[in-house]
């Protein structure tokens, strides 16, 4: 498959290289066309680069792995032609750190970015996953044994089944995949953030996650 | 020990009935005297009933079930002099349904509702705990088979140590019982409520609970 993962970051990048390896097509996009990172990635992988537009052009999925407060403006940047129709995959978090440790979570309008995001762009087929954790853990979930979760919002149901396959290329077991509902339970993931990273200092390094335990 | 429950609700009775079991001298409080509830708990456990001040007067420990927009106001009523220098063990959870489901959380202040009461009521020892969970599940952990945490945020750690104990007695297991630290690590599992009330609509009943699973 054709990608554009948005976003040239450490998780932008793991995402992007993880893609590669399982045979997609994949331009990583930032703000300018001569990101140095990007280019770095693209010599390293044989993956492309460019801005957000070229990545998000001539991709059949777009992933936005952009820090969450500049969200919108990337996805501006990319341009509602080359989102249209396409599964937007969001993993990304809108943490405001401008106070200082613990970041507080943006809600635009009371709701969740990626509520947002899909309401800016209402062509775009948004399916929030893989922000609950850490970027190593979302392309690798064997790092941690045993049972353990990712989560799955968004109000389309065939672009759930599509990410859903995704995940399950990165190693993603059905038992773990665990859809919430249409895309405000996307509110529920993005406020794990302030628990995840309480739960970073307390039993750190990065590389955990939650598992859903029922009774027995 | 002689403990305090404050709240009468589905929470309170079944926080103040384990306690009778356990052989602690129980009075639960609720905002009038002659409250049905807490009298047939009464007659039903051998435990007392009365007011917020009541229950909180002779106790030694002092637990707030109430609901958590009314918490401050609970407090306020069983009196500062009646909280000093106590263990004040807070379950509450400050959900606001008066905009309907998927209910808000009220973040007092920008921060947690457990530091709002600490705040307010600084001689007071607070300690926010079990407020991740359904009730059945705080008394009974092993209704959920295998690993799934309990968390404790709180200032004083002869605090944290004493509700420690009081878990242990509960049944749960040292390595289940994650301290998050400070007070303010509140913010953290007051704000998994939103997550809490998907995963209810996806996977319950309500007896669930999550494991933080770390890598291997």
């Amino acid at each position: 498959m054709k990608i554009g993962v948005l976003g040239t970051g450490e998780v932008g990048r793991r995402l992007a290289s993880k893609l590669v390896s399982l045979g997609h097509e994949v331009v990583i996009g930032s703000r300018t066309a001569d990101n140095a990172d990007a280019a770095r990635w693209a010599a390293e992988t044989g993956g492309g680069h460019g801005t957000f537009a070229d990545a998000a052009q001539g991709a059949e999925l777009v992933v936005n792995a952009t820090g969450g407060l500049v969200s919108l403006a990337a996805l501006e940047a990319a341009g509602a032609d080359n989102l249209r129709g396409k599964v937007l995959v969001d993993v990304s978090n809108p943490l405001d750190w401008s106070h200082g440790f613990p970041p507080s979570v943006a809600t635009p309008d009371g709701g969740s970015l990626a509520e947002q995001l899909q309401k800016a762009f209402p062509e775009a087929r948004v399916v929030k996953t893989l922000n609950t954790m850490t970027n190593t853990v979302m392309v690798e979930p064997s790092l941690i044994p045993g049972h353990h979760n990712v989560f799955l919002s968004g109000d389309d149901e065939e672009a759930k089944r599509v990410v859903a396959g995704l995940l399950g290329s990165f190693g993603w077991e059905p038992d773990q995949i665990l859809d919430l509902g249409d895309l405000s339970s996307a509110r529920g993931t993005e406020l794990l953030m302030p628990l995840w990273l309480r739960l970073y200092q307390a039993v750190g390094p990065a590389d955990f996650n939650i598992s859903v335990r029922q009774a027995g």
